[in-house]
């Protein structure tokens, strides 16, 4: 998509690009010290000749996803579709709603299956996402990101996305950014939409993984979704796998809550210019508001940590003209 | 690096290429099945208008490691490296030889580790591989490839590796496809060298994994390598490695052991043109002669599957005019 990009700008246009050309890509963005941190950084990283140029291979940019991204009220969006299919499920079998947690799903209750703690939690994931091949897996959730409302919006969940942020991912990639999801989303689930609505391939989806199996299913060889957690990329768990999975520090990052310190401490840690971003939810009229103590992408020592460090905080009511397209 | 090469050939030069032009960038193949097989499948799947094209964003290629793209025997290097490792910690440290696969390790004793099983391996492995970070790992094993020799070439490891391997992945990255290494070997490990001497980044390596853990050392943040292992990239784990890091099924596969039968099961089970090639070591003469009996990298039902299913099996003897760089 980079190469596309530039291979169609004729030279004699590359020569006046300029920093202002390239602010003109961020037009939901309001002027103001957010776009102004953002477009000084990457014109400055990407200015062959500046004391902060970095190479293109080592222009890494992480975000994280729900919340980020994407609206993540009033519950995960992923949650959301374990719980109907928990419906679905129950209402096909009801021997499936086997224990307590599977019964509040069943009965989509988030608030019941969220008071049994982790256990409850991971007893629905499993229930939900396990027990099929994962493009059988990513195929139903793209069936259902094709046609379930949000509660309160009445917008897809695709439909959900920041914007400003899909904004910032074209021109990060017309930089020469490669550009990364780091989430505690399950992988597989990312996948569905990752590419379509934020153009992030695959291979550019980092998350938490399920167990999963190599298997021969009727002659035919299958990875196959097993229950259980193999890795939850949150909190530490994303340093952990952005250094697995990349193998090089990020040189930007992009979070909205606490479970995203770890990763930008990291990544701001590192040699050379660096920077952080943290989408503050500050918008009830136009999406919701919420921070210190919200029960879903709680920011709050992150908020702290990014005053201390000089990270850029993103007023969502003040810094974005829109927040999700139109 | 495909871009590039793309785009410093002038048009009119583009119309004259040929499949027999790109054989030439095969040079150390011989002119055999082998080498027509590959040129036939790559000139196929990347020429707009054939039955078989596939487009750039699904031309993924996975290559096992040891023994696919370098030497393996006597043991794998990083086993060599894990017990010249130990034999230094022994040194430094009497105490440090607690165990009997320590002693072993620590005497050089390969055979006396393996004796002990996995067990004994992943002691030896913890006790070497663990306690420092990731970029101080991977410094320590590029400073040992730096100067460690082979115990009977006398050649450094990294000139080990497989000429007409490496004009094979330049042949394939010319042709817009993106190529990962997916081995059993540690990924740190081969992070160490596998962008200098193969052309592969990080990002594109994928292995068996250790535990790590995000951790505040000193005020700064760190990512530790710390005891046990989290993944094994082998057998079955390489279906599985490669759909979590990937997200979708290579169109061509290499490998040289059974541990790359189910990588090139699930990759060629696909949708669509598929490609897997094993590298049969019978070269005792310029290399080494081995297969179905063989303690490492052993090759008995891939090779009966290849047969079965017309898959590609390089007779190193015959096919390659060169083993490795000169």
């Amino acid at each position: 998509m980079r190469t596309l990009r530039r291979g169609i700008v004729p030279l004699a246009a590359m020569v006046l690009w300029s920093a202002s050309a390239f602010a003109a890509d961020l037009p939901s963005w309001s002027e103001g010290p957010a776009k102004a941190a953002i477009v000084d950084f990457v014109e400055s990283v990407t200015t062959d000749g500046d004391a902060r140029f970095v190479p293109p291979e080592d222009r890494i940019a992480v975000f994280d996803n729900d919340g980020t991204l994407w609206s993540e009220q009033p519950v995960y969006f992923q949650f959301i579709f374990a719980l109907e299919k928990a419906q679905k499920l129950a209402a096909a079998d009801p021997a499936w709603v086997s224990t307590p947690a599977l019964k509040a799903a069943a009965a989509g209750d988030a608030k019941g299956v969220l008071a049994g703690g982790e256990e409850a939690l991971l007893e629905v994931v499993t229930a939900t996402h396990s027990g099929m091949t994962v493009p059988a897996f990513t195929a139903e959730v793209a069936d259902w990101l094709a046609t379930a409302k949000h509660p309160t919006t009445g917008r897809l969940y695709t439909e959900m996305v920041f914007q400003p942020m899909l904004e910032l991912l074209d021109y990060l990639r017309a930089k020469d950014f490669d550009v990364y999801i780091v989430s505690g989303g399950g992988v597989d689930f990312m996948r569905a939409f990752a590419e379509d609505t934020y153009g992030i391939p695959p291979e550019n989806v980092i998350g938490s993984l399920g167990n999963a199996r190599f298997e021969m299913v009727d002659g035919v060889p299958q990875v196959m979704k097993d229950p259980g957690i193999a890795f939850i990329d949150d909190k530490g768990g994303k340093p952990v796998g952005i250094a697995r999975h990349i193998g090089r520090r990020p040189i930007f990052v992009g979070g909205n809550s606490d479970g995203d310190l770890a990763m930008a401490q990291w990544s701001t840690a590192g040699d050379g210019p660096r920077f952080a971003l943290f989408v503050h939810h500050t918008d009830a009229e136009r999406e919701f508001a919420y921070d210190r103590e919200s029960h879903i992408g709680k920011l709050d020592k992150a908020l702290d940590e990014a005053a201390a460090n000089g990270w850029t905080v993103v007023d969502m009511a003040k810094d974005w003209k829109a927040v999700w397209p139109e």
